[in-house]
């Protein structure tokens, strides 16, 4: 159930309760800034992933830098923008099943809603649904442009699927959803530009078929933190979905540049807190936070500022760490910043973050769309 | 933050909407009661681990089948458990800093609570607190029994500790915390019981050495899921800590018996519930189940039932299935139970188990802990 906080507004970090899910705001403001100077003037829009943060409050901060909206993968997580002030939602997935259905067109009275499709079937419900609640719902095709996960085929497949919505009474054709997923973490700089290369021209001819038939592409929407500049210079992508550039993680920063260098332009603002709770050997401290306080599904986090403390197996409650320098003080009751390998399903285990800067707890914002996957 | 649940008590197992946890009460109760057969009249109490459910409604269950009580890991968790009516809890765990010394010991006047131990500064911390608070704080010692990770070495290391904690006016040394954690996933059936023969000597050599200096171990935990049968009957272990038994998983279904082959005498009763919400080609599905509703740190879930149909990947809100039989007829909206890989951080993600009998939901029971990581 919801947790209680671990820190309290005004308090110094280092007697922040651990674990905690820490953000250093004065990177994430950064963050932001930066994305939104990358794009600008540049003719696509900013519409970055909620899944990554799950909080109104980061999404109202995005929108102040120039987002136009933000995406979701799940209802209840746009509920839970819309309800703390997002006007401005797209669900960048399909949304299956009949309860489901009937919120998803509900919220579109309350909020501008959209939502992508690659069913036929799925196409009838949200329509029939849409009618119902008296709404016209905007549609976007997901086109598989290389991710092989959902989405119909570009080309012949999408044409087919958006006369059918430009048919149905409760829904608008609205675009296409053409997001390169198995791209974001190619290691390599020139591949991973390959992969968008292909995409593009996935996407290009897509449009092009469309538009031949009088439906206009009223939105592209694709690009992650990965690979967002070829995108937003594509001339074929309209709107930009980035989440993770706000928190980064272990695995974004593995990452090479076009100098074949590991990092990137964003800075790490997300950490887990956690406690040095037993220091049984010189070369061995095991820390408070395990499988429960982070994920460890791209590898395991780095520890923040010591390259000589080597985070190597989480267990449920425990992280065990190796100590490379026989000298590295560590005592029980150390506290230490981890990086998380994966930000977006480290941040949906907790129910705060615990906002800071210059070593002062200065905000919690609560994370309201935790656990927010029906 | 909390949840809305899945269900409702009274609909059919169908209708639940998806992502949701499962828990099959018939075989659920089976595995309480078969626990609870294995060691019956051999002299050894069971002390399920409460971190697998997190859920006091459970805990009073393993109670009402002769448990003398849960373990937990985390104060928070204990704190679940006593105020959900669960009188009796082992943290079997270290717990290191001032705000969690002070709940923990609070704590112990409203229930019986002990707690482990592997730090003379600990011991200290623990004492003065425990004093402050006009409670005598039952202490276990916890040693390294092979796993490598928390625990004072067995034998001198212990006793030194013992003996600080027998001097220690707001502690009462209790006995020894002896979990051999890594032993539980040896495949290897005589393996995994040479590295619980190890952890017995070890133990006998400390409860032995401890004795002739007069500190009795009333208590002597351990044993898991995986070895609690040679725990069990080793003469040495009184406490069993077994707690994924009541639900099991992916991982522990691939531990080997006796004759060389997989399974348990547990049965799988814990399940996430999962929806087809794309099925682009003949030998590929998505579920809405990913990352964010399943924990892959133990490997992929597997599909109940299916043996034709395989999880391959997991990403943040998606699960890519392949289907090996292209006959097989798996529509958009099709509903199918997944196996998780790894339970205990699993259910952390949920605040709902949807138990349901004969295909009928029959309660929702709170996760009241989840998140419980403070």
């Amino acid at each position: 159930m919801t947790t209680r906080p671990p820190a309290d507004v005004g308090m110094p970090l280092d007697a922040v309760d651990t674990p905690a899910l820490l953000l250093d705001l004065d990177a994430f403001e950064r963050n932001i800034a930066r994305l939104a100077g990358a794009v600008a003037g540049i003719g696509v829009r900013l519409r970055p992933h909620a899944k990554s943060h799950k909080c109104p409050v980061i999404a109202l901060r995005q929108m102040a830098s120039g987002a136009v909206g933000v995406c979701c993968q799940k209802v209840s997580e746009a509920e839970a923008m819309v309800y703390g002030g997002v006007p401005d939602v797209l669900v960048s997935n399909q949304i299956v099943g009949a309860p489901k259905i009937a919120r998803l067109v509900a919220l579109a009275k309350q909020a501008r809603v959209a939502v992508c499709v690659d069913d036929a079937g799925n196409v009838a419900a949200l329509s029939e649904a849409a009618s119902a609640f008296g709404v016209r719902l905007p549609v976007l095709i997901e086109i598989n442009v290389g991710a092989d996960r959902c989405g119909v085929e570009p080309g012949e497949p999408a044409l087919a699927l958006a006369k059918q919505i430009a048919a149905s009474p409760g829904l608008r054709f609205g675009g296409l959803q053409a997001y390169q997923g198995a791209a974001q973490h190619i290691r390599d700089y020139t591949k991973r530009k390959e992969a968008v290369d292909a995409a593009a021209e996935k996407t290009r001819r897509t449009v092009e078929l469309l538009g031949h038939h009088g439906l206009a592409c009223e939105v592209v929407s694709g690009a992650g933190t990965g690979t967002y500049r070829f995108e937003a210079v594509s001339g074929i992508w309209n709107e930009l979905q980035a989440g993770s550039y706000i928190f980064m993680d272990a695995d974004y920063l593995q990452n090479l540049g076009p100098d074949g260098k590991p990092g990137s332009e964003f800075e790490q603002s997300l950490f887990v807190y956690a406690t040095v709770m037993s220091r049984p050997t010189k070369d061995r401290a095991v820390l408070d936070a395990g499988l429960k306080a982070l994920s460890v599904d791209s590898g395991m986090p780095r520890v923040a500022g010591m390259q000589d403390v080597e985070y190597i197996r989480a267990s449920d409650e425990h992280g065990k760490l190796t100590l490379h320098d026989p000298h590295r003080a560590l005592p029980v009751g150390s506290k230490l910043r981890l990086i998380p390998g994966h930000c977006d399903p480290t941040v949906n285990m907790y129910d705060w973050y615990v906002c800071y800067r210059n070593s002062r707890v200065e905000a919690l914002w609560p994370i309201s769309a935790r656990g927010a996957i029906l």
